[in-house]
């Protein structure tokens, strides 16, 4: 399935795209794409309603973030061999964990706004994993169980103050706006192999990214594991598992964001973003 | 005022603790001690309340983090230049700020558990700012009017996964119950002065930290000022301000928690926390 969140900012609805690519309501089914919602027995109760029974949402609705009520952000770093080596850095021994502040969520269409003062805002495109189940402590064999599917992120990064303010790299990564996710969670029924998906990146046209889950470092399996080892992962987490080479960073010499341009990102299956810079 | 959330975990309720150390029933007023029930409008509403007209509570409830629905746990680290000499770091020359993942939040008397193989489980007692407005881009002149007032935070820290494991702070930060927060929610009005605030954290008995928040590197506006041009703070986040010296890390050797043990810790006008130390 693909569910997704409709409506103005602060009251979407939740929604299903049906095959013709029409938006179906949900919200005489569930609340929000969000918490229990999207636990294995409730999606396998709305994966039994018939689309054609729900009503059809008219018009083009803004799209919101695909998963509501977002508790926590987990972003992996430098999880793909040729993207640390762009960054500057090692391939990491163990995945590299760090935080997108949750208030930063946006939808996949929405306005990603330069902060105030920034020269380094720059894109990434990357497999974000929704977690569907309370878990904590999993091996690599149970993770998949509590995935409930797969969206497109945009990690987009200040690389001024995620690298060289001091501290941790969680200072460059919440601004908000910096978190756009959806267009669509797609439920894994959809996805055969969330390990060979091709994801791209264009900034007005022109592509940067351009990649392939098939060479992240740890896949997802591996790195819903190791999170649940940290904390204990809730339905609606989301994981954002690092993205391939052609960031802005990664340019000789780097390019960054300057506010007017489009950037233009998607993933095999996952649908596509597009968003308008803007300055804050 | 003193604010508290009382009740199993998961169902507490909002209470006000009274002059003669009552708990009073405020669920007839607010849904919890969370969200819009923390901006000045609300604070001012509960205050103009007789607390005699509250319903008094019976038994000794257990209590709760004193805040509920916490969206941000941001952390400050090396706050305290006493503190970053006995851990070996530099005093830094803006604040750094991590993430503690808001499934760690307990409360000030739960257990707290180590989680499963670590050695090097840790000890910080902080105060801790909880916001009271939607702000962003704070000035220093601007931030106090979007606190909402303080509590006692333990922001328990699993060394080897914070430092040694690569990558950020936030993978020792943020175990289940590695944030014990309240008793109280402390409003505003009843610290005059949050920069000048005794702290103490005893383990079995035996003093460990003692400290007080005049030798923070940065203050309470500063480091609210400062977050806020990182994301947009919002009412029930809350940022913890650091550690003054005497943390298990920087004993010569180092001391850290097996089992067993029992925390103790406070700060003036803020209450106190117990927890007994258990193995995940």
């Amino acid at each position: 399935m693909k569910l997704l969140r409709y409506g103005p900012e602060g009251q979407e609805k939740p929604g299903l795209l049906d095959a013709n690519g029409t938006i179906r309501d949900l919200s005489g089914h569930i609340a929000d794409i969000a918490d229990d919602a999207l636990t294995p027995e409730s999606l396998a109760r709305i994966a039994a309603l018939d689309p054609a029974s729900l009503p059809a949402v008219p018009g083009t609705p803004r799209i919101g973030a695909c998963v509501g009520h977002v508790r926590k952000f987990v972003a992996i770093g430098l999880n793909y061999a040729d993207h640390a080596a762009e960054s500057g850095m090692a391939v990491p021994a163990e995945p590299v964990v760090f935080n997108k502040w949750t208030s930063c969520i946006v939808g996949p269409n929405d306005d990603v706004k330069i902060p105030q003062g920034s020269t380094k805002t720059d894109w990434e495109v990357e497999l974000g994993v929704v977690i569907g189940s309370r878990a904590s402590n999993l091996s690599e064999a149970e993770a998949m169980a509590a995935v409930a599917g797969y969206c497109v992120v945009n990690d987009v990064s200040e690389r001024e103050w995620q690298i060289e303010r001091g501290g941790t790299w969680d200072k460059g990564k919440g601004f908000d706006t910096f978190g756009p996710i959806g267009p669509w969670l797609v439920t894994t029924d959809e996805i055969s192999d969330p390990g060979n998906l091709d994801m791209w990146l264009d900034i007005d046209g022109k592509r940067f990214q351009t990649g392939s889950t098939r060479t992240m470092v740890f896949n997802v399996a591996a790195l819903v594991a190791y999170c649940s080892k940290l904390m204990t992962l809730l339905p609606g987490d989301v994981i954002t598992t690092g993205t391939p080479p052609g960031v802005g960073m990664g340019q000789k010499p780097p390019v960054y964001l300057k506010g007017g341009e489009v950037m233009h990102l998607g993933i095999t299956g996952l649908g596509e973003q597009r968003q308008q810079v803007t300055r804050a």
